[in-house]
Order: C-alpha cells, then structure tokens, then sequence
C-alpha cells in the first residue's frame, strides 16, 4: 500500500483539509497514475456536502484527473511507464452486461464503481483526484494526447465527456441547431465541442455576461434566458438543447423551444422535479432525455477530438489550499470556467 | 351546398342533439364521402366539453370516418367513385412547410386544420364525422383496404394511427420489449399493432379485468399497475412504453421501467403536468417524448399493415340516439374498446 498526500473532506458541515490516504498496491491490471491536475466539478461539493445522499467521510474528491503513469501491473497492455493519461468519473464496472459490452460502462447494469465515495470491490471506498497518487485498472484510464495540456484536459474528463456523449448521440453537427444552456464548466465546454462539430449554436445564460466568450468559443448566437423575448423569439427553433444546469427552470419554456422531433438533454441535475406539460410535448413529437457522462471508448474518442481540434477546457489553477475558497467561488458561479488544483502543491 | 343530416353539440354543457348541417360543394380537388361508419374518440367528449379550451357551437364531433366516395371533383386523382375510404384528424395542412413536405402533415408548422372544429380555409369551422356526408379534399383522404371491414376501421383513422406512428418511430419490431399503458380505444390497437411487428409486448392496466383481451389481442404478459410489485418487478425492462391514458400518473414510476436507451411516448395527456424527476432520466439515458396521429402517408401504411394482419378495432356499434349514453360510458371506461356510430341511424 502507498500512502500519498491528499485533501479530504473530514464530515459534510466542514471544510476540506490536508490528509494522507493509502492506495492499494499495483495489482497485475493496475496501473500507478502520479496525479498532476485535478478539476474541481460541481457535483463535487453536492458530493461532500451529502446533497446527494450520505457519505463515508472522511471522503477526497475528484473525477477529473490528468497525471503521468509511474508504474504499471504485470499484465498491462494499454499503457506504459511515462504515458500521459487520465481518468474520469468511473474507475470500474461489471464489464459483463450488455452495456459494458458495448463500451457503455457509464450505464452498466450492475452500476458503475465511481471514482470516489463508491464501495469498491476490495469492499474500501474509493477516494479521488485531489492527491498525489492514484491506482486504476488499465481500462478505465485514457490517453491524452500530444498536444492537450494536462492541466486543460483534466476537466474534459467530466465536463468534456458529459456533454461530448450527448452531442454525437443525438446528432450534433452540420445542419443542426444546437443549444448549450449555461456557461458554467459543463456548458463552456458543450459550447466548443458542439461548434467544433459543425452545428449550428446557440447559447442559453442567465445573463450576457460571459456573452464575448461564448462567441469566442464558437457559439453563433448568445441569448439571455432572463429576457422572456428570448423564448418567444426562439421557439420552435432547435434540434438539440443540451442542458448543464441544476437550477429550477420552467422546463416547458425551454421544451417548447425545440422544433418537431427536438430532444432537450438534461446533464445538469435540478433537485427538484420538473413538471412538465403533455401538450410541450405531443404536438411536436418533442422527447425529453437525460444523459450522463460516456463510456471509456467515448471518453477516448472525445480527447482526440480534443486535440485534434485544439479544445481545451478555459481553467484556473489554484493551489490546494485554496480548494475551499474554490468551492464558494464555484456555488457563486465565479469561475471562467474551471478550477484545476495542481497537485504539487498539496 | 349539400344539407346533411349530423349530430352535434349546441354548446358545452348540452348533450348532442339531432341537426342539419352544410357541406361544401365539391371543389375540384375533393372527394364526397358517404360516411357509413364514424368511431367515438375519448378526444370528442374532451373537445365538444371544452376542456381543452373555447369551441365554436354547434360543433359535430368525429374524426373517426369510414364510407364510400360518391362524388369527385374534376382534378381529381387518387379516389374514384365506389372507393371505401377514411378520414383522421386532420383534414388540410399547408402543404409547404418541411413536415408538409416530409409527408409528415400531423406536425405542420403553420399548424393542420382539425377535422372538426377548425378554422377551414374559407373562414368556416370544419364539422366531424357524426354525420352522413362529409367533403374533404382527397390528398386528406386514405383508402380502406379489401378485407378491411369499414366498422373495424373507423377507429384506426385515429387510434389505429395514434399507437403505429410512435410504435413505427421508436422501432418496436423483433427483439424490442413494448409496454402499452392502458387497455381502452388507443391502447387495444397498440397491443394489437406492436404484437403484429414482432415485439415482445406488455400490457399494463390499472386492473387485470382486461387480462384475457390483452392476452387474446397479442400481448405477452399483462400487468396491474394498482399492484405496486408490477413497477419492482418491471424495473428497467422497457424499450419503449408508450402511454395512451390521460389520468394523472406517478411518471417517475413508470419511466424507471425503462431499460437504458429506452423512450416513453406519451399520446394520452393528462390535463396536469407531470413532475419528471431529472435522476428518472439521466443514470440510464431515458427519454419522456409525445407523439401525436400520424401523417397521411403513414395512415395509409397503418391501414394496409392492419389489412395485411387482420387487424381491426374492437367495437360496439351503436346508434345515433345512444352517442350521449355511449359519452357516459367511455368517460366510465365502459366499452370494448371503441364505439362506431352506424351513420345509417343519424
């Protein structure tokens, strides 16, 4: 076992502090990542925070992970000593349903081991990015390729793949109208990826604050929802909304701006429901979906789109003693648009 | 102008009463139908009551229609004289937008014009199905295929179509696990049509008084839904569920009864809206969608599928003096599974 440095949260009423944790020894299938960048995701303060459910504290978070390996298993194949890699929301799954068959491990049946605060199959509970160190099975880490920046392709491994998968399962690109709503961490991103993959794009923000920035991430048009003309002008107009935030909205207004055979795809997770009217759907042939994260091969696919197309995500490297102030800054919105911790410093 | 005898409504608290009304003289793009039969929709009594919003009285109800052409204009291509033909919902579009185009009409995005209760384009609003003649421009107009009893085929005009259309969409077939909610006039073809594709079909009632009809119709297995081990047991089971009831429902309920991927279509509404919870969509990529007729293309496919099965409605053919009784009755779920008006008694 290997005893690294870390922050944890030591209950869900305090604040993050400086600790160690231990990884289990390199198994065969393993390999040994030195973490170099971890971002910070919102769901990672609903996490700690136990606004999901209680917790085993203490509990160190982090799903967006960006390092170098520095020592693999006797049986790895995929990587090697020195590879620059990452890992994401998941660090395993049954790998036998039909789901982790297709290379869906996001929606194994058996549900997927997420990459902290989940019983891993030792029976421990897995423990994050914001370390030093982690141990992964080889199949659920990735490339990042020559030319992504660990630091910027840390948060594609949430933020990036979060709204990638939604966009090329529903068909972004070249003739259709896609929204992005809110340009938070998942939304800037959603806005890059979609523009790279020819659609047309809209933005969705509260305000038009960020407005210059999502045009120069690619958006084609940056409306502000405040402004009720909004939905009026726009109705009926897009093929895809992708929606990043957990804010209460009126989801009928937002349904009824999409045309005949439109899909609105929630990967931001309001906590109270969503009433929605039958007739904001019906006469349009309107569907209403939801979508999380992406498989390994998907998430793969999505970094070499990535560097392909010179994407990044738009970060703030903080160091880990400003992990808490981070996290107010993230609930006030404050962040352009990704806080990244860099992990020397822990 | 043709006066011919009908039922209709004089206002929104009355029963319907015997009448007269006018038809259009043959234009030469129209056809003149002597209806034999008109099916009576659950919609008929929503819209001559006024639920869902102000009508103009006296109305006619019905877009149900079966009979027999007896008079063509002189443009006209597709009927001749002696034909047995059916009329939906729909009875004109613009025939311009991509939908029109798309031979898609029920989504027609300057809206198409209700077989009854329509503004029409000359002004005047459009009168149903409860009558012994109706004048309707023939690409509005479908062909009743031989061995297609005009009875049994009344009610495909609407609930035939209303069930195929998303069944058709959403890719029921071999290898797919279908859910139709609710046994009535919609739900019964919905059995009958998604076991005719070759899915593996699922009724789920609030009772299981319908079993033997379910069974007998073509599905597979038969569920109660007042039962709540049905929604353990069916967990995550579904490709598609498509739900013809309009009472109020835990949707959260029924959504986690899909498998991952799968769609829910509603072609019922419930008057209230229906409070999604984003968790019932996201973890496993759900959709909640609606889906309303079908085009006139598609209607034509559904009645030569149906001829091609031997697949008609189940009906209680009645007369015109018992359409109020026949309203009681279906608003009691009274009836196995839908009434015809013989027109023969108006």
């Amino acid at each position: 076992m290997l005893t690294v440095k870390a922050y944890a949260a030591p209950s869900a009423t305090e604040a993050l502090v400086p600790t160690t944790l231990t990884r289990r020894d390199v198994g065969p299938h393993d390999v040994l990542i030195d973490i170099k960048f971890a971002g910070i995701c919102h769901s990672d303060i609903h996490t700690v925070r136990g606004d999901w459910g209680p917790q085993s504290f203490p509990l160190t978070p982090g799903h967006e992970i960006a390092g170098i390996v520095v020592e693999i298993g006797s049986a790895v194949t995929r990587h090697a000593v020195g590879d620059r890699v990452g890992v994401g929301c998941m660090v395993n799954s049954c790998g036998e349903c039909t789901h982790c068959q297709a290379g869906e491990e996001q929606y194994c049946l058996a549900g997927n081991t997420g990459t902290y605060g989940a019983v891993d199959r030792d029976g421990t509970i897995t423990q994050g990015g914001y370390a030093t160190h982690v141990v992964v099975t080889e199949s659920f880490v990735v490339t990042i390729p020559d030319g992504l920046a660990l630091d910027v392709a840390a948060p594609l491994l949430c933020a990036g793949i979060t709204t990638y998968s939604p966009l090329r399962h529903w068909g972004a690109g070249p003739g259709k109208k896609v929204a992005i709503v809110g340009m938070g961490g998942l939304g800037h991103m959603g806005v890059k990826l979609a523009a790279a993959m020819g659609a047309d794009v809209t933005v969705l923000s509260q305000t038009l604050s960020k407005r210059d920035d999502g045009l120069k991430f690619g958006a084609h048009r940056y409306y502000a929802t405040s402004d009720p003309e909004t939905f009026t002008e726009l109705a009926g107009s897009f093929d895809l909304i992708v929606s990043t935030i957990s804010a209460e909205v009126d989801i009928n207004a937002y349904l009824r701006l999409l045309a005949v055979n439109g899909t609105l795809v929630l990967v931001g997770a309001p906590p109270e429901a969503l009433p929605v009217q039958a007739f904001s759907l019906i006469p349009a042939r309107r569907s209403f979906a939801g979508s999380t994260i992406g498989g390994i091969r998907e998430t793969q696919e999505m970094l070499d789109f990535c560097a392909e197309h010179g994407l990044g995500a738009e970060i703030e490297v903080i160091s880990a003693e400003q992990i808490n102030d981070a996290y107010e800054r993230v609930l006030a919105s404050d962040v352009r648009y990704r806080f990244v911790i860099d992990t020397a410093t822990l």
